[in-house]
């Protein structure tokens, strides 16, 4: 039993139009100093594989199938437990 | 400068539509072995404030005010740089 920790994240470069809309909504709430605000997916998904190494390849192969664009999102797979 | 990252994930109990989607497409995908999916939202927000301590205040508030749902969400904050 594993249980993996996705974050998926626009790559470096791509816009946020989510992120800037988060913004906006921010300003208009008074919190003034926001610099950027970038936003991106987290997963946590548990799996029955027990070996770490090895459920971090299957999650890896998640991620490049089916949870992240990988033209435009890079992905990070924490695996604890 | 502060980078603060926050998750917002849904509460223990309440369903998650959204990771049973995710679920079901790992499954018909051959992903088998899959005992839950969750999802939530990942910020990442680049403030002015310089303080940590200011800056985890600030963005607490802003989990409460907008990025957050409290009634059926939790979020977590981490504060670096």
């Amino acid at each position: 039993m594993a249980k993996a920790r996705v974050h998926v994240t626009l790559k470096a470069g791509v816009l946020d139009p989510q992120g800037k809309a988060v913004q906006g909504a921010l300003a208009r709430l008074g919190f003034t100093g926001v610099d950027s605000v970038r936003q991106g997916k987290y997963l946590e998904i548990e799996l029955g594989e027990a070996d770490p190494e090895a459920a971090r390849a299957v999650v890896a192969d998640m991620c490049r199938r089916l949870l992240a664009n990988t033209v435009i999102e890079d992905y990070a797979i924490d695996v604890g437990e």
